[in-house]
């Protein structure tokens, strides 16, 4: 297989396509070989297809690679990165920074390439957000990069939908994927093609790389199931290209795809994996260096220069950036003008797409949060979530999500607000369908397209979409991740329906922000805080049942949850005996433990702590204040698992906390059983006092 | 549509059918209502189905519900527990204890009924395995028991295939699932029924309740694709019932998935939740109490005494149960007598099905397992992990699992076994394919079904299947679940492959032992651990890079990983000035930073902690023997985020561990940049000491 003839023709001919596609392969085999690390395999296959689609059809200007209007390229098979790398390499796509000016230089050089996954540098082992201009996400965990461009794609109609006007198109760009088998196994990318199909996403094109490889083997030893029938019963367009290296036939599915205005669009190309290398058609082309011989050889096999290393032919570059730069840089500066134009007929809708690309909100939203009053019976927080999101809705244009067939009990449903339907792009209620895990990742996609987005359901089920919530937080994505029926408050639906650990499993997300709000008003707070992160996701853990709104009036201001942990209400006359420590509906018991052990003459302190992210970014003098090292005497009081508790309640303290899984009841026997109860919650501060006295 | 005619006649008939049918009906409508919690709209609706499935087909004997070769009957939409708890209690099924003992007792008694959702019932809200005899498998999480199945019917098979001889058919049950849109939508069930497809499990039967009903209202709001369409892709045979009133219908369905011989069977039931009432056909009859008009109203509409409540009509269990077991006790009897006879002509593979039952090992199997000698050099523990596994397979029968195509990266083949293939299931390595969270399901299944399974992937991956170990964890299954890659030792494929968080996540489940153990004969130790757990599954983390393997004269012996964590190394004279605590791959850094330290004339102490469940086991004077209370100098080091190790440093304690994701590049790098060194170590250490002194 290595030598077959194909439509593009061989090196010798001269053929200024071959030769760019070659240099992508022998940059990608070199880049890996160098590192001793990496994938080749792919790169070497799919260099036709990907030069093809960036060279002949994505609409991209390697000048201004942050244009809101470009078509997006997503790597799936996040391992080939090396694909990437070397297309953004010879489209010369320049950098831009942090604060998307341009920075001079290239987005990969070819020392960036040669850089290839060492520390720092602009070429990890797997593309990353924010580390690479150009890489419009970071994948690697198979199936994301699916998840991603369905919420990418639905970003581009919702904002079509919403800003487009007559004579003004600021929005129709596509999305287009590469992804292979492994996505295609995982369960998250059919949740996310079901969805895409659902929703008729015509700006959506998968191109499926069936290389019949997989790391054990054969893919016939696991997979052999009929892939694009399985896409048409999504209710996608399926097409089917033989030979990767056909870039005429890959070109002519393309066209379809384009012209394809009622579905996405599936597109099944044949490759062999590690084309042209003696290991060509193995899953030894996968994940490891070559080796030196195997490059050699191959590099013959294409007619290349044995001994040439990271070579890029002159005109290379040229050519294939030229091409590129010669579609999409006037088609940049054509949106542009357009966009000047529209900024005059429609001044509030520009302002909007300007905050909206700096991840801003317009100043003064701030002013919509509601607050609560004092209210002993009180409110689910779930309940004023929904009332605080609801608040929030108009002055916030970006905000846009919904919850996995879960809307009523979760309550985030925007009242009077359409469905986002494939009748209608301009609803901002998303039908996520019982797909927990897609709809994470396509969260992700929708904030890597300007959008607010949010998801919601029960805490529990946060175990079916851990990934993108992790991938949400390694890209510094400002996902708010709601969840609710946050501990055995779930009562009856019993130990699969309640969370225990979850509470520790996100805090221990390196820069995920997880709030756990005790009353309304903390949970008005919350949504502050989440939505005036830029960088950090956000998990809002609220409750199902009620809990009592505090007067604010006698315990401290819910402001203090800006700080992630605050003095909520304090021993009169001197230091505390005892710190309370509670968060979200344990808060009021809490509270109430307070006021009985003041009444027994005890001298005690509740700090409200909903969040230890917030916390831990304070300075010590103010984690110092909270919680004084002299009082070691700390109770924390939390319905989940005690992991994590012993940074704050020292050695000498103690939690009540669930140490096992939670049973199938009324909440308020769950408490009795598991010592939930004021009563208890003096009765253990008062022996923790004693304790501490000895 | 709540009167339409039905192929079974109506209550007026005096159909005993109907009559059956309409108690299972009214039984769940009941008692959900008397809990006022609950979901009466499915059980409502597929009670005609479950009736002819159980009545006709379902091998199964009453009398003995724990018959290995009875067929399985799984309820994948768990929310309709009430329908399995209506079977149980008119099946007439009795109890069996944990021992495998009738109690005498009914398995589900009109009182357990009436105790529905209450604590310390039978009758949780989600069917639970091991609460309640004749619960097969606990769901409720969606798409859980589907991949359950699946794991159950490879149990079949594998079971037939290494057990069955001419004329001894002692395994040849099947495996039945009722799912709904719910299932259906959740990824991890496509990921399972591919598996199933491909594997040609023509054991298995999946019921699809296709109500068209989702939470958030039609299922056309998100769920539109062509089920079974996407079924005939994945390979299966593919039967439609218009009507689940039409049992006639239903039971031709049935009859041809009997009469498939070479692929499982996926019959589409078109219901109408909430059969018969006034919400019929609305989400509202889904989650909660029907109100007790709606009860009367339907009971009406039934034909049904509206004021009686929790009627059984004379007769009903008799018929019902009565045909039950009139198929399902003979052909148990003629088990047991064919088992008897198979006993003498094959008395090992006998002895082997008995230890199956009863979840045991045959003694000895320990003597197999290897000791590694001292070795500089070492291996990578994925490696060791190997070894240990492929020397205990031979004497372990029972072991069966696989990879989600890594396995030349898990090393978790066994050598010289041939694969678990639709062409052999004999064979004894699956391949799950890239699909980590039906790998997780399945292998529950499996446990469920004998098999003592396990499973391996990249520890980063667990995220993917973080649902099945929880319900490993709550069902009590000793599922051994392989981690590899466990840090950033995975080096260059950067921040998305190295896991941070998931050491905490993992400890952070109830009743799961994550162990990590820190060099080749802590890794049989934990291998044995695993094996001998018979009511915990284990996580069971490996290093990709070589760790050496310690002198276990001059060290403690591997022996006291079974306590969790054990002296390594101590300090001579006296008690120590600092305890060193490692795991996993930091072991042999920490031990060196020990021996540096006593070189300085330091008193240091090691502590190997491969596994805190199994050290918070120990009683209080062996865990402050190993770590005495007066020694607060402690430094635990990990490659992993510090969740959860205050617990054991102290609040005088410190760390070296991950505080943020980490980056792709070679791992010596990594370790540098992020202090993972032995004189960074000792600097700690030092410091430590010093703080503690003042």
């Amino acid at each position: 297989m290595t030598e077959a003839p194909t439509a593009t023709g061989t090196r010798e001919d001269g053929s200024p396509e071959r030769l760019a596609i070659d240099t992508i392969r022998t940059l990608s085999m070199d880049a890996v070989q160098k590192a001793n690390s990496g994938h080749p395999g792919t790169p070497m296959a799919l260099a036709p297809v990907a030069h093809t689609l960036w060279r002949d059809y994505l609409r991209y200007d390697p000048e201004t690679p942050d244009w809101p209007n470009r078509d997006r390229f997503v790597l799936s098979v996040g391992h080939a990165s090396m694909l990437l790398y070397s297309l953004l390499h010879l489209a010369g796509v320049r950098e831009i920074d942090a604060d998307g000016k341009p920075t001079g230089a290239e987005a990969v050089s070819l020392d960036d390439i040669k850089q290839f996954r060492q520390m720092s540098s602009k070429t990890p082992g797997h593309p990353e957000y924010r580390m690479t201009t150009g890489v419009e996400t970071t994948t690697g965990p198979l199936g994301q990069g699916c998840g991603n461009s369905v919420g990418m794609a639905i970003a581009e109609r919702a904002l079509a939908a919403k800003y487009n006007r007559d004579g003004f198109d600021l929005f129709d760009h596509d999305v287009y994927v590469l992804c292979g088998d492994g996505d295609m196994m995982e369960g998250v990318s059919g949740e996310a093609a079901s969805t895409a199909g659902h929703l008729k996403l015509s700006n959506l094109c998968w191109i499926y790389d069936s290389n019949q490889i997989s790391i054990e083997g054969s893919t016939s030893l696991a997979f052999d199931e009929d892939v694009g029938k399985r896409f048409e019963a999504y209710g996608w367009n399926v097409l089917h290209v033989d030979d990767a290296n056909d870039t005429a036939a890959f070109a002519r599915a393309l066209d379809t795809f384009k012209a394809t205005k009622d579905r996405p669009t599936f597109i099944v190309v044949k490759s062999v994996i590690g084309w042209g290398s003696p290991k060509a058609g193995s899953e030894k082309a996968h994940g490891e260096a070559l080796g030196e011989d195997n490059v050699r050889a191959t590099k013959k096999a294409y007619g290349w220069p044995e001994d040439a290393q990271f070579l890029v032919p002159e005109g290379v570059k040229e050519a294939f950036g030229g091409a590129i730069a010669a579609r999409g840089k006037p088609a940049r500066e054509a949106w542009e003008a357009l966009f000047a134009r529209y900024g005059e007929a429609y001044p509030e809708e520009a302002a909007q797409l300007q905050d909206l690309r700096r991840g801003k909100i317009k100043d003064g939203w701030q002013d919509a949060i509601p607050s609560f009053p004092e209210d002993a019976k009180g409110l689910a927080s779930r309940d004023s979530g929904g009332k605080v999101l609801n608040a929030l809705a108009p002055v916030i244009p970006a905000l846009m999500g919904g919850a996995a067939d879960l809307s009523p009990s979760t309550k985030t449903d925007i009242k009077g607000k359409p469905s986002f339907e494939p009748d209608n792009y301009a609803g901002q209620n998303m039908h996520f369908g019982v797909r927990e895990h897609a709809m994470g990742s396509i969260a992700n996609g929708m904030a890597l397209s300007y959008l607010r987005s949010y998801t919601a359901t029960f805490l529990v089920f946060a175990d079916y979409m851990r990934a993108p919530i992790r991938l949400a937080a390694i890209m510094e994505l400002p996902v708010v991740f709601v969840f609710t029926h946050d501990s055995i408050g779930v009562g009856e639906d019993g130990p699969t329906h309640q969370p225990i650990e979850h509470l520790a499993t996100l805090r221990a997300i390196p820069g995920l922000d997880t709030i756990r709000p005790g009353d309304a008003n903390e949970v008005a707070m919350a949504w502050k805080v989440a939505l005036e992160h830029t960088h950090e996701p956000t998990a809002l853990i609220l409750s199902r049942q009620a809990i009592p709104t505090l007067d604010r009036e006698k315990y401290a201001s819910a402001e203090g949850l800006e700080k992630g942990a605050y003095i909520l209400a304090d021993a009169v006359g001197g230091e505390p005996d005892v710190i309370l420590i509670g968060t979200g509906s344990e808060l009021p018991m809490v509270a109430d433990a307070h006021e009985k052990l003041t009444a027994q003459g005890i001298k005690s302190r509740v700090v409200s702590m909903p969040s230890w992210y917030l916390f831990e970014k304070q300075d010590r003098a103010y984690r110092e204040q909270v919680l004084p090292p002299s009082v070691t005497a700390r109770l924390a009081v939390e319905q989940g698992g005690s992991m994590g508790w012993d940074r704050y309640v020292t050695s000498d303290g103690a939690t009540i906390t669930m140490s096992t899984f939670g049973a199938s009841a009324p909440l308020s026997k769950l408490q009795e059983k598991y010592g939930f109860t004021v009563d208890n919650v003096v009765k253990v501060a008062r022996e923790l006092i004693e304790k501490s006295k000895k």
